[in-house]
This record gives structure tokens, C-alpha cells and sequence, in this order.
């Protein structure tokens, strides 16, 4: 509390980003830019303040996803986003696992160096339209099959908006393989602690200096909290759907957002307040 | 503990019998008669005990399950049949809920008399082919814009065991809606109370003179034994796939099944060994 104000946001060294929600709202389209949000991604780099992208965007490559930001307008590199599905592929080489990949058929050349043979994980993304009861009975028959039985989930977000409303997430899926299962997955994104602290290694800002501005007070918020970092709830995307009554100091900490974003001359408009927690 | 024994068992007037996976394992072809569940069912008729089959299956009407047990060689009439969507129906009612169905194809006609226009509920049954990315984000649709969502779940079995392997079951996809609206689902049907309640009704047999017999530890063994009944698991369908760890009084109780089927001349055959709790 008493870093509150005006000396800890001048320690602000970088902004973590989620980007679905903040920057743009996606969709079969593309998607379309959150008014402001590109000029906004602008002002930050003009400032000198360090970005980058932390997201649990799972339909695409990394590449794709930049291609596709990039078309939008955001002046983003690959090197700046911290995705799920990179930060798998490291944990199952470390863990010599060979996932039965259930995802995004856009997302499958990340696993494109990894052995897939004889599987003894699952991996599950945001697999849309592949999310088919067929394909779901086929990764519940592998895990309850597994002595001990593997699932890695990529994020575990309830929800998300699309151009065309809201649509459901990851974690639905993983909620229901670890019930028939009677597992628990282990989740690599947002809000694991060990994938906001790569996120801080490749912006290179320790926590402390570090904001997390996102939509979804547990994986953008909470997550960020957890790893010693502080969080700004910003009110697009899916800000407005989510209950309100969870137990969190919401109330206790005044908005500094707009503090913060004068920080950042021209920055202040309307979709970036929130409250810093 | 004192009641267990000769005198008990001489006590039991009725069965409440699971099906799938009890008298015959489901399948696309219509399923095959487990050995032995044909005769069984004949001898408990002959021997004077009542019996009803108590059951979580949704993906047919009553009437066509039955069809489907009389060709499998099951003398059983559709009275005999304890099922969730009745139930469901009863409850729809007597609370003024206008249902969107998420359920199989078949069902469908139990809720012909039910007003099903601007649905304030959601039914979900064990859709099958019909748990599409579409349908489910559908049923997620309307039971997040509800003011007071209200999801009631036909059953909450994790998976079943059909002719080519085990499938999910509809617990899995209430799991899923649960997490993503945060909510709660109301259950009807095994292992329900009220449910067990209504068979037992049917049945006309009070509970410490009524028997459940099945292969699943959770919605048969332990909804029978939540309503005042004692169960029998037997050792057919999924029962060797069901964790063992859970906590139960399965090792305090030595099985009684052997003496409990001498009673039945000629019924002591091997599938229909388990231990009663």
C-alpha cells in the first residue's frame, strides 16, 4: 500500500500485455482492433517503457498471431509475445513427454519438432471447431488408458469474446477431461506462475517494475498478483461479464490507472482505466 | 454392522437394478446382453422380489429402451423403469423452467409436452454425437446471459463403457458448463436422493428392505447408501476401470453377494459377485 502513488508508478519499467480483449477482440475475421489500443501500443513504445505480449492465444503460431496483429495495425515482433504453446514444447523436452495434441489445427506446426509417437501426455489448447466429441473421447481414452495420466492444458480460461459474442475456452475442456478422469492438468499460461515469470525474462523488468494490464481478473489480474507483479483490470473484452463478487481488494485500491497513463502523454483515453491492484 | 448377515438378506423384498453395464454393455448396434443378466433378471421375477431398474440413461425415451432390453431378451415392462428424463420433466413443471435440451436426438420426444419457447433453463442429457463445439457454446450462451443460471444435469456419470470402448459421460460436459458460467448444476437422476427416492416409490419397497446392485461406486453404491439402502457392486462393466482408492467401507464389509444370490435357486453365477456395503 504505502508504494502506492506516484514513486512506485515512476518505477514502472515495463507493461505486460494480454492481448484478446485488450487490444483487439477476435474473431473468424481477424478480429478488430479495441478503439484506441493501436495508438495506444504505439505511445507505450515511443515512451521507452518495455512491452511485451502475454497471451493465452492458442488458435494460431506465434507467427500467425503476429502476422495477424501486425495486419491490424500493431507494430508487434515475434519476440515480443509469450505464448502457451512455445513455453509447452520447453516443458515437454525437459520432460521427455510425447503429446496427443487436442488444438487448434493452426497451432500444430509449433509441435512440429516434437516426437508425437506412442503418446504419454495430452496437450490441450483452444481447439474451436476440433473441441468434436469424437476427438474429446479420444483424448479421455488415452489419459484414463496412461498409468499415470498427463494433461497439459494451455491456459484455463473459462471464456472469450468474439466478434460474434462470447465463446467457450480451454479450461471448460480441461474441467471436463480431469473430471472423467479424476486428474488435475497442469496448466501452461496465464495464470501460472512459472509462465509469467518467462514473460518477465524476455521483457527483462523484474516484477516489481513490471505492470500486467489485462480483462480477466483471475489469469491476467490474479496471475500477475501472484508473481509479485501488480495488475490493471482494463473494461473491454469480457471485463463487464465477470462476476464482480469474488473476494479481491478491488474495492481497497483506488484507480491509479489514470495517474499511470499520464505517465504517457496522449494515452489516457477512456478503454485503458482501471484499477491497478 | 449387526444387521449384515442371514437375517438381513432375508429382509430384502426388492432390487433396484442399474442396466448399462449390469444386465448389458451399450453399444451403436443396440448393445449385448452381459452372460448371465438374461436368466438373472427371469429368476429374480420367478423368486417373488420386486424390481425395478433404476437407471441414468437419456439417450432414449423410455418406451424405445425398454423395446431395446425386451429384443435383447430383458422381460421387462417401460412401468419397471426409473430414468432421469421423467424426473426432469416432473421437476420442469412443478417450477414453471422452460428448458433448452442439450441431449441425444431421441429423448427429445419425453419433453413433447413441455413448453420449451424462451428457455430460463438448460437440460443437458448424454447428447452424444450431439456434444458439438456449436451446441455446447449454445447452451454456454444462454446459461451466461440468464440472470440466475440454471443448469440441470440429467445424471453426472464420468464415462460409460460401450461395445468399442469407454465414451464420456454427461458429467464431463456439466463439468464444463459449471466451470465456465460458475455455477452449480442440479442433478437428476443416480446418484441423487430425490431420484432414488422415486424408484424406491415405485418400487414399493422402503429402503432398509430394497437392494441397489451396479457397477458404479459413486452413483449407485454411494446414492443408494445416501438414501438408507444397501448396494451391490458387481464386477462387470466399468468396475475394473473405477479408481479403488476412494474412501468407502469396501474392505470393512467381506461380500455377503454369494450368500444374498443362494437365496435366488441357481442366480449365484460369477458376474453377479460383489461385495454389499
Amino acid at each position: 500500500m504505502a508504494e502506492r502513488g506516484r514513486g512506485w508508478a515512476r518505477a514502472v519499467r515495463g507493461l505486460l500485455l494480454d492481448v484478446s480483449g485488450v487490444l483487439y477482440d477476435s474473431g473468424a475475421d481477424g478480429g478488430v482492433p479495441i478503439a484506441g489500443s493501436v495508438e495506444a501500443v504505439r505511445r507505450i513504445k515511443a515512451s521507452g517503457l518495455k512491452l511485451q505480449l502475454c497471451t493465452n492465444e492458442t488458435q494460431a503460431t506465434r507467427e500467425s498471431f503476429v502476422r495477424k496483429l501486425r495486419a491490424l495495425g500493431f507494430d508487434i515482433a515475434v519476440a515480443q509475445v509469450t505464448a502457451p504453446a512455445p513455453a509447452a514444447c520447453h516443458l515437454l523436452r525437459e520432460r521427455g513427454l510425447r503429446p496427443h495434441l487436442l488444438v487448434h489445427d493452426d497451432l500444430v506446426p509449433e509441435f512440429a519438432e516434437i516426437d508425437k509417437t506412442n503418446p504419454n501426455c495430452v496437450v490441450l489448447g483452444d481447439a474451436a471447431e476440433n473441441f468434436t466429441y469424437a476427438n474429446l473421447n479420444e483424448a479421455f481414452r488415452l489419459l484414463i488408458g496412461m498409468e499415470k495420466p498427463v494433461l497439459i492444458s494451455l491456459g484455463k480460461g473459462r471464456y472469450y469474446k468474439e466478434t460474434d459474442g462470447l465463446k467457450l475456452d480451454v479450461g471448460a475442456y480441461m474441467k471436463a477431461l480431469e473430471y472423467a478422469c479424476d486428474i488435475q492438468a497442469e496448466v501452461v499460461g496465464k495464470p501460472s506462475k512459472r509462465f509469467f515469470e518467462s514473460a518477465l525474462a524476455e521483457l527483462g523488468v523484474p516484477p516489481e517494475q513490471a505492470i500486467m494490464i489485462g480483462d480477466d481478473i483471475v489469469n491476467d489480474v490474479g496471475g500477475a498478483q501472484q508473481c509479485g507483479m501488480r495488475a490493471l483490470q482494463v473494461r473491454t473484452g469480457k471485463f463487464s461479464l465477470q462476476v464482480r463478487a469474488e473476494k479481491n481488494d478491488f474495492e481497497a485500491f483506488p484507480s491509479v490507472s489514470l495517474y499511470l497513463w499520464k505517465q504517457l502523454p496522449g494515452a489516457s483515453d477512456g478503454s485503458w482505466q482501471g484499477a491497478v491492484r
